[in-house]
């Protein structure tokens, strides 16, 4: 990233930005040809593809059970959607027919799903569910912020329609961009829209005039430093391989749970739906939580969040996210935890 | 840029986001509270003011001389806004009697002008124009993304209400944030909405939890590694001090032009109305636009643009922009134009 700048038009940047979309492709394991990093967080992300998929009327059904889930549902909420909001408890995740019943009962036009719920650590399971979708005519909507480049992402293999990302989890790239991908369902969906999209600089019709195609028409100035970021990034994803690299935030992550265990500190999640991206542990009683956040942060220089939400003061977060997903890392933490804690 | 990342909720962090706001109120020129980077671009920055001023059917008058200000009016559409674009050749500017005609005719909630259209390299004159709109009880929003740093952009001495920038223009940093700021009688419309910002990416009020007052309630994820280089250009900003960089900006540009004028190329635009940062040079008879600019890149590794719009095929456009704008850069344009164009 502190590469000099080139124009955002310039023939090295162009070349920059069709190694992205491909290294992008890869890591969603995608052929959409609509694959490209928004200039904004994850965030800007999520509302890329609430802004253009859902107009006015829209029935948008979201699973809520955690703090993204709700985001989303505000999002869908802001641009027009009806919003069904299905609630679980934060940390459990919705089983296939209960999500059949949602679909049949509201019958919408887009079902909005968080894969990996960064704020309880649950892993949403899939399978099926874009053929509930495609039997009751709706869009997948998913998002992999939490997921993607650290536990299995397959857009294709399981029939998402769009997705989206961050790249300062698992793809382990400084915060800033937000990857989307639009598969053929999601893109006939922005083809056949009655109204624009409200948000003009979050418009993929205009941005694919200049990502895609080879016309290259000027949008907005491409963050330059971002997209050299981003590329290396997905190289290095690409350059371990997608595989290795689920294998290793696994490793990790089993290593974590196992060395909590040791401490008798209990996981939040139920161990079949656990992010190995993210761990809730359960803060044990008479503990006080935000004092070993920063004693973890002040003594020991590791970052690991609160709880937040429904589980606000009951759990602590651990990211084992990209490189940092290891086992010196994890060593390191449970060495911290057991002084701290006195276990 | 390429300091280590830290959390968005790290102490560190923190101290560094009130750093920038105040040096961004320095080179606004401006005691705004509601001073913050967009965590997008520029078109960000202008989007995000659009977004939280414009409610559905407010009327906003948009001064529409080049190709910002028509992007500015196609925002504020989308929005809701009922817009009236008021139209002058690229590279002219508006008259105050001009402005005042149109306020008196719409009553227009918002008036938005380009202050430095970087389509035409045309400077929209402000004297007055607050006072204008303050008679007229609307609101004035401008765009000072090639002006910030470069120009003396004073927003609370001449009355702006709200103001957007980019950084990668006269502020030299990289693309990638979008800075705004909203006066008091801005925030005031902000409080008295009837409808919720469509955005949820650009909505202020949810901005400000985290980047105003002592919560820092977490919004998004803030690009780490962009605040690290927007906090150094604005450090530079203040270390060279707004007087001298301006005169900076002036004394390369009028060296440009009169470098020009000695090859018998022309201005677009009329001596008292251009940019310093932005110069449009009309292409003379019978010369490739298109080639000049490829050689420039290819032979002499300078990047020039072409015209826009109605300017398309007849300018030529130079940035003397932040670190850019120096005699040196100056003259190997000139010594490469005039080996070009064999005059």
């Amino acid at each position: 990233m502190s590469v000099p700048q080139v124009g955002h038009l310039d023939p090295y940047f162009i070349g920059l930005m069709d190694e992205i979309q491909e290294l992008l492709r890869y890591s969603f394991q995608t052929d959409n040809q609509l694959t490209v990093p928004i200039s904004g967080t994850g965030s800007a992300g999520m509302e890329a593809c609430i802004a253009n998929l859902v107009e006015p009327g829209d029935r948008v059904v979201v699973g809520c059970n955690g703090y993204f889930g709700g985001r989303l549902a505000e999002m869908a909420s802001r641009y027009g959607g009806e919003v069904e909001s299905l609630t679980k408890p934060w940390g459990e995740v919705f089983a296939l027919d209960e999500l059949a019943g949602a679909l049949a009962e509201h019958r919408p036009a887009i079902l909005g799903l968080i894969h990996a719920e960064t704020s309880t650590g649950a892993r949403q399971p899939l399978d099926g569910v874009a053929d509930l979708c495609r039997q009751h005519g709706c869009l997948l909507l998913v998002d992999t912020v939490t997921s993607l480049g650290g536990l299995p992402v397959r857009v294709d293999e399981w029939g998402i329609d769009a997705a989206y990302s961050g790249t300062q989890k698992c793809l382990s790239c400084p915060p800033g961009l937000g990857p989307v991908t639009f598969g053929a369902r999601a893109a006939a969906k922005l083809e056949a829209r009655r109204s624009r999209v409200t948000s003009w600089y979050l418009d993929l019709s205009l941005l694919l005039a200049y990502w895609g195609g080879g016309q290259r028409t000027y949008h907005h100035t491409a963050p330059i430093s971002m997209n050299y970021g981003l590329r290396e990034a997905l190289r290095l994803v690409a350059e371990e391989g997608l595989e290795e690299r689920w294998r290793r935030h696994r490793d990790s992550a089993e290593a974590l749970w196992s060395g909590l265990g040791e401490m008798g500190l209990e996981c939040h999640v139920a161990a079949e739906h656990r992010l190995p991206s993210l761990t809730t542990i359960r803060v044990p009683e008479g503990v006080d939580p935000g004092g070993v956040v920063k004693t973890l942060l002040a003594e020991d220089r590791i970052e690991i969040g609160g709880g937040l939400g429904e589980l606000a003061g009951k759990v602590w977060r651990v990211g084992l996210m990209g490189y940092n997903s290891r086992r010196e890392n994890v060593d390191r933490l449970l060495a911290a935890l057991r002084r701290i804690l006195g276990r």
